[in-house]
Formats: C-alpha cells, sequence, structure tokens
C-alpha cells in the first residue's frame, strides 16, 4: 500500500511554483479565449487521444496507486476519454454561448429598447482539485478540468496526495497534446500538497474552484473561497448518503432481486463511490430473511485493498461510530482487514426518527444500513429527515402511489431513480450530478454537459457595431451557433449535425 | 424629509411574526409549485394588473417618500408592470425548464446509458431586499420579487427602510392579487427591520436571497448566508463606477454632445442610479474647455432632495473624501444643500495610477469624476486598475481600433455600451445586469428574462415511468414546453406564439 506523500515532501509545489503555474495560466487564458469552437475542441479531442494511447500504462499506475481493479480503470478511462469527446461536440454546436440578441425595438413594451446581446464568455483561470477515488474521471483531466477546459478557461490541477505518479504522468500527456494541437502553452498545469493548493484557492486571478472529495475538507475550502476580498465560486461535490426507498409492493414482488443488487451496488468499487447507497429503507419484520439473503449474496465478493491507508482508517472509524450508536446493530458481520469484508448495520424507522443523525454518516467503504420501516405512509416523513443528496431512489412497483415521496426525494437530491442503483452516472446531455447542500455546495453538475456551464459568465453588448462583437453575437453568426432572436430560439440545419433535425416535432 | 425609521419602531417584524411568514410562505411553495405555467403566469398578470390599477396613489406615496419625480416613478412602475407580464409570457414560453431528454441508448460510447431526463424546479423559499433608488422596479414586487415568482418560489420580501409605507400598500396590493388569481396564501409576505432581515437569512426554510443595495450591506448579508450550516445563493447587486472611456478619435468628432450626455446620463435621478457613469476617460489638455461645456451642461439642471437624509450624508462624506485624494480636484463645484448641485471632479492617468482607489469609490449622488490621459495607448491599462462593473462604457468611432480596450471592459463588466450611457437597463431577453464583483455577488443578472434561472436548480429522473414524470419531462409533453431530445433541441411552432418561426434562418 502506497502512504500517502506528506505535504512537505519533495514533489511539493512552492508558493511561488504555484504562483507561476497561475500567471502563465492567466497569460494562456488571455491567448486562448478568441480560439473558435472547432479549436477548442480539437484541444480536447487531441488530450482524448493522447490519454488512449498511453492507457495501458496510465491503467498499471493507476492499478498501483490506488488498488482499483482493472476493469474499473479501463472503464473509467474509457468514459474520461468519451467524455472529452462529448464536451468537444457541445462546443462546437455552441450551445453554451447561450446566445441572446434583441435587436433594436422602439415599440418595446416599457419604452424604446436598443440593440443588445448576450452570451457567455469563460471565467479565466480555474483551480481543480483531483478526487481520490476516480483516479482519471475525478481527476486530472477528469470531468471538472474537461468542463473548464471546453469553456475556453485556463486549469491548474491539484493532484491528489492518492495517486501523485498517475497525476504527473497524466498531466503530461495533457500538456503534450495540448501544445501538440496548438493550444497556448500554460492552458493546464499540475500542482501538488496543500500549500500550493490553498494558495490557488486565495489566488487574485483564480475565479473559481471544482472539487471533489469529503464534506469536512470541501467545506473548509468553500470557506476559504467565500472569504476571499473577492469571493469566488466553489462548485464542490461533497459526496452523500444515497438513500433508496423499497415500497411494500416492490418488497413482495421482488424482494430477493432487490436484495441481491443492493449488495452488489454497494459494494461496488469497494463501496468507495460517491453514490454508494448507504441506506435502504424497507418494510419491518424479516430481518433474519434479509440477513440470510445479504450474506448469501455478498458471499462471492472478493475484497481489494481500499484507496489508501487513511481512507481505510477512516472508513473504520465511520462504521465503528455508527454500530457504537443506540438503536444500531450489526446485520451482518464485516472486517476491517487489509481487504476488508463487507458490513451491513441495520436499524429501524423509530430509532432514526430520535436520531437523525443515524442517516447522516457516511461511510466511504463497504458498509450500508439497512432501515425496517413500519407502514409506506411514514416513508415521505422519513425522507424528510435526510439531508441533500446525491441521489435518492426508488424501489416501487407501477401501481404504488409515491407521489408524495417522489416529490420529498427530488427536494433533497439532485437525481432521483426507478428501480435502479445509484452508482453509475453516465456522461450525457441530461445528466444532473449534483445535489442541495451537503451534497454539494451548488445547484451545478459535475457530470454531464451541463458541467461547462459552471466556468462561464455572461457579458452584454449594447449597441455595438458587427466589426467589434464576438463571433456568437453576430448579425452575421460565422461560427453557426444557437441564437435567440427577439425571444426565438433558431438553429441552423447543419451545425447540428444531422440535416433536418429542427422543427416542430 | 422623511427620517428613516429605526430597527425597533412599532412596524419592525418580530422575530415570531418573521418565523410565521416563512413557515406560510414554505406551505404555499408546496401548495403551489405544481402550478403549471399557465396558472403561474396569471398570477403573476393578476399582480401586474393590480399595481396598474392603484397606479397614481402608488406614484404619489412614492414620491413623498422618495422625492424622486413623478414622470420617473411613472415610468419605474410601467417598467415594473411591464416585467411581470414579460416574465409572464416567458414561463409560458417554458424555456425557464431546460428540459432535457436522453432516451435509453444500449450504444451510448461509453457504456449503455439508463432512460435520464432533466428539468428546473424552483429552490423554495426566498429572501429579496428592497433597494431604496427604485421603489418600484427593483422593490416589493420588483426584478428579484417577479423573476422568484414566475420560478415557482415563495417571496419574503423586506422592505427597504426608505419607503416603508409606500411597500405596504404595494404588498398589499400583490397579496390581493395573487390570492384574487388562485395563488397559495403566504405565497408572498412583506416584513421589515433588521432583526427580522438576519433572521430571514439565516432561516432554515430560506433557499436563496436576492438584494439589491450598497457593497458594505451586501457583502454582510453575503458573508452571512455563506457561514450558514447550509450555505445558500446570494445574489446580490451591489452597485459600481461605471466607467465610460472616449477615444481621441470619437472626442475629436464628438466632444460637446459627449460632454452634454454624460452631464444628462450622471445626474439623472439625482445620480442616484448603480448604473450613473462615475468616471469619463477623456484625452488630456482641454481640462477648462471641458469645464466651461460641462458647467453650461449643468447649468439647466433642476435639484431635489436625495432619497433620504441618510444617504445625502453618505453621499457628502463620499464626495469629500475623494476630493479630499492627493491628485484630485474640483472641476465643477457643487454642493451639498437639500437640493444638492452637481460636483464634477478632476484628475490624471497619473494620479490614478498612482493610487487606484481613485477609481473605486462610488458616490451615490450627483457627482462624477473627469480623469484625463495621455495616449489612447494607456486605455486598457488604466481600464484593468478598475474593479468589476455592472458596465463599461466606449465612446468610439467606427475606424478606431478598440480590441484590445473592448476586451478589457467585457472582462471587467456585464455589460459594455458603445456610444451610449449607462443609465438606462432594458428588461429584454439580451440584458445582463450583473458583473465581475464587487458589482455582483454571482454571475448571474437581476434584470431581463435570465434573472428567473437564478431561483432554479436541477433535478434528473433516471428510468420513471412516463406517469410519474413531472409535466415537461414527459413523452406527452402536456405543456409544450421546449425539450433537449438526445442532444437536439425541439420546439414547437404553436408553443412560441409565432407558427413557423422555428428551422433553418
Amino acid at each position: 500500500m502506497t502512504a500517502s506523500p506528506t505535504a512537505t515532501d519533495s514533489t511539493t509545489t512552492t508558493i511561488d511554483a504555484l504562483n507561476a503555474s497561475v500567471a502563465a495560466a492567466h497569460a494562456a487564458f488571455e491567448k486562448g479565449r478568441a480560439a473558435s469552437p472547432n479549436s477548442r475542441a480539437a484541444w480536447l479531442e487531441a488530450t482524448a487521444a493522447g490519454l488512449e494511447n498511453d492507457a495501458g500504462a496510465l491503467v498499471e499506475l493507476a492499478q498501483r496507486e490506488t488498488h482499483l481493479g482493472t476493469p474499473r480503470l479501463q472503464g473509467e478511462l474509457k468514459r474520461t476519454v468519451f467524455q472529452l469527446r462529448l464536451f468537444a461536440e457541445e462546443i462546437r454546436q455552441g450551445e453554451h454561448f447561450d446566445a441572446t440578441i434583441d435587436h433594436a425595438d422602439a415599440g418595446w413594451g416599457m419604452g424604446p429598447r436598443p440593440d443588445l446581446r448576450r452570451y457567455n464568455v469563460p471565467l479565466g483561470v480555474v483551480g481543480i482539485f483531483g478526487a481520490s477515488n476516480f483516479p482519471f474521471a475525478f481527476s486530472v483531466m477528469g470531468g471538472d478540468s474537461a468542463s473548464a477546459l471546453a469553456a475556453g478557461c485556463a486549469v491548474v490541477h491539484k493532484a491528489h496526495d492518492g495517486h501523485r505518479e498517475l497525476a504527473a504522468r497524466t498531466a503530461g500527456i495533457v500538456i503534450a497534446a495540448l501544445e501538440g494541437a496548438g493550444a497556448p502553452s500554460g492552458l493546464f498545469t499540475l500542482v501538488t500538497g496543500r500549500p500550493a493548493a490553498e494558495a490557488l484557492v486565495d489566488h487574485p486571478l483564480v475565479k473559481a474552484i471544482g472539487f471533489t472529495g469529503s464534506t469536512a475538507g470541501g467545506r473548509a475550502l468553500f470557506d476559504r473561497a467565500a472569504a476571499r476580498p473577492e469571493p469566488i465560486p466553489f462548485f464542490g461535490e461533497l459526496g452523500g448518503i444515497n438513500a433508496v426507498f423499497v415500497t411494500p409492493g416492490a418488497w413482495t414482488a421482488r424482494r430477493d432481486e432487490i436484495l441481491a443488487g443492493y449488495a452488489a451496488s454497494f459494494t461496488m468499487g469497494m463501496g468507495q463511490f460517491c453514490t454508494k447507497p448507504g441506506l435502504l429503507f424497507v418494510p419491518a419484520g424479516q430481518r433474519e430473511e434479509i440477513r440470510g439473503l445479504l450474506s448469501e449474496a455478498l458471499s462471492g465478493f472478493a475484497p481489494s485493498e481500499l484507496l489508501s491507508e487513511r481512507l481505510h482508517h477512516g472508513y473504520q472509524e465511520s462504521v465503528e461510530q455508527l454500530r457504537g450508536t443506540a438503536g444500531v446493530d450489526v446485520l451482518v458481520e464485516g472486517d476491517f482487514a487489509r481487504m476488508p469484508a463487507p458490513t451491513l448495520l441495520h436499524t429501524t424507522a423509530s430509532a432514526v426518527r430520535g436520531d437523525p443523525s443515524i442517516l447522516r454518516q457516511e461511510m466511504f467503504g463497504p458498509a450500508s444500513v439497512v432501515v425496517e420501516y413500519g407502514d409506506e405512509s411514514e416513508l415521505a416523513a422519513l425522507a424528510g429527515l435526510l439531508e441533500g443528496q446525491l441521489t435518492t431512489t426508488l424501489q416501487a412497483e407501477p401501481d404504488d402511489d409515491v407521489a408524495e415521496l417522489a416529490a420529498r426525494l427530488a427536494d433533497l437530491s439532485g437525481r432521483v431513480l426507478w428501480n435502479g442503483w445509484p452508482t453509475g452516472v453516465t456522461v450525457s446531455y441530461a445528466q444532473h450530478h449534483g445535489g442541495p447542500y451537503p451534497a454539494t455546495t451548488s445547484a451545478t453538475t459535475s457530470v454531464g454537459t451541463s458541467a461547462i456551464r459552471r466556468f462561464l459568465r455572461p457579458v452584454a453588448y449594447q449597441s455595438f457595431p458587427e466589426a467589434w462583437l464576438p463571433e456568437p453575437l453576430r448579425e452575421t453568426n460565422p461560427w453557426n451557433v444557437p441564437q435567440r432572436l427577439d425571444g426565438q430560439w433558431h438553429r441552423r440545419g447543419p451545425a447540428v449535425g444531422t440535416p433536418g433535425i429542427e422543427g416542430p416535432r
């Protein structure tokens, strides 16, 4: 097992070096900001190709530093590469500009209106913090970096201490690919260590932070970003509990299948996902059957090491704390060996009503809690005891009346699933990987094409001559982007790649 | 002149009453959240009609409490009513839902994709702080309240102390109109006084704050919102300086016209606009001509009282402080009488390079600063000394090369004008009334249809059956809203009111 490097080891970035990285990133941002969507998309695609070309070595290095399995890491790298290409395609379409044009109108209802045109511009240099548990997809060139580059920002990436060698190798590939594709030098840089991390959040030229990590660490950096002389947005994804609610109807119809799916989901990747189902609400009265079925489902489980010793200790502490809480007992005994066996805890609706903190303890590893409830009518109120979540899940039958419960789940989470499991977060247009605090520190997503919007801000031009307008706002629309003209959206067929797809459906 | 009521006078809302207002607002939010866009639009329209019906009395009351002129107040009320109707039309179109549907796709590039559908839901109860200088358009039912209601939120409005009687009368009209149109009781309430204001920002059921006011007051509330156990977004518009840059070409071609426009703009509404031009950069060497032309332009000025005694004192202090700064002298002497005459200060590029704080002193009243520069090539660097701005303005000729300066102005402001004056902010689709800190505390706008987006957050539904999906996400699209289907936007002709407008242009 690789011990986490300390903040003062030889590879730690000095404050001088951090300042130089930010200055270089700012210069690169200024040079690269006017690039066309096609150019910028090509930069992302070159990066994707660079990672793909070195996939074998990257996965091997990741496996060594994180103990995650090879197929899992191969899948994660595939996702990372796909994401870069999807974002490239998205910015070619130009949706992210949100180009909006109001022509001058002497008859406008509140009085004459000047010509006014608004679009989105990149924020500038952004700081991105890599996560421990996704060494590719939420790390060096993960979703935060990819969306920031797609938006037109420059990125200074703070490597996670858990995979520094991989981070360095990945960054080398990214930097070479960007420069090879003609991106300005300095557009992406890597820094390491806590002093540089704090200085990055504080730096006046840094205009936003992307972060995936713990609630405590994320909140400390959020507070730091908010306390700056110029506060900046802190897009933090801080994890969650991902409660699953099983209706009596679903329990009757699919109990064994649900328990098997649950066991597979909460142990996937050794439970080290921010979407791991940490709570399963089921009807009371079948404790022994549940124990038997889950024990059986877990019997074939092949354990591996957790991401790091530090996380292993944190996992052990959180499980021990929760199992020592009044009203909580052990359903399936696990252990905290080097390769820990899964632990299942058990509690009741009345216990969590008395102590809702039982529902709020994240255990970052292969552990989860089964909560028995008495009556379906309790479920909405039980959901009301939860804090903000990345996901919640309904296991229900078509004729269940879930109106109230579904509304409650949408109130407290960013994604609500029906008869699925929250692990597995596709990268697509509709994805939302976010949720009310403490799931995240903003109303944004860190997965999917919408993630690009985080790193943009609007600017309006009033009565500007065509020659000095940015391309997306010109009447000639040289980049062929969608434009909202006097309140109505217009999109050209060819721009979206599929002629004739536009128009009334 | 009406003295500002203190925080402990008889009309101040108690904490118990504030808590009751928030609880009622939350209950109303829950009842009203499922309303169709048509229903919600009707609520806004009823409010507009209510204000219009009482226009005479409202304007009279506003005039008495704020000393703003009757035509100005009539125009402001017209704007307020227009805004409600525009927002009603906007939510009928359904753009704000951002409905995005990814159908299940076994061939998706990173692996099979489930059915995933995302749209925007309202945040819940929001707190809105009224501004002193726009008793209608940025107060009780101004842009913040209107956009929050349009989004589907409930509003607890903190009345500005400067126009409490008007606030109470306006709130009465709004509440009656909403209830008359079928909106749930409690959807809008009014509170007064500082203790209630602070408790409003702290209340766990309050999910966002809208604010227009001073930098100091706004920052204190921003810090408070960020320090909550659950931090909430603080959409603060804190004003600015609104620098105007005159190129040598424009100066040669239109000097007299520019100075006349400047004099009219900085004294409009007694200079009590957050878009007042507070700086005019002009070529050096014509100090006496400028003094003469501006004195002449201001000679016909008809002064009136400022909004309140408190603001009058603040205005006097800020002008005296700036005129006492080294390198600053008086170009046109004003005064601080009950109805003050305009003051024009004067400085040079070299003085502001030595002390950039000269460029950062907001004077909320009829005062502004003329800055002489030596050479056109200095302008971009001078712009770089400014803090974040709501607006910046270029006065230039068609053959001037403004590329670098225009880029710099877009960096530091939310709206850039060409040969216009920043006072006057139309309400439209493309408007952006915002800008980098300290102009605002977020990347959002408080004017225009985009303001609605501030009060929404996304929720994604995975693999949900049609029957339990929210209307905007259903295949049948019963509200006929725009939907992005598998990456391509689809809008039905009838939904936008103008059949056939969609499609390639």
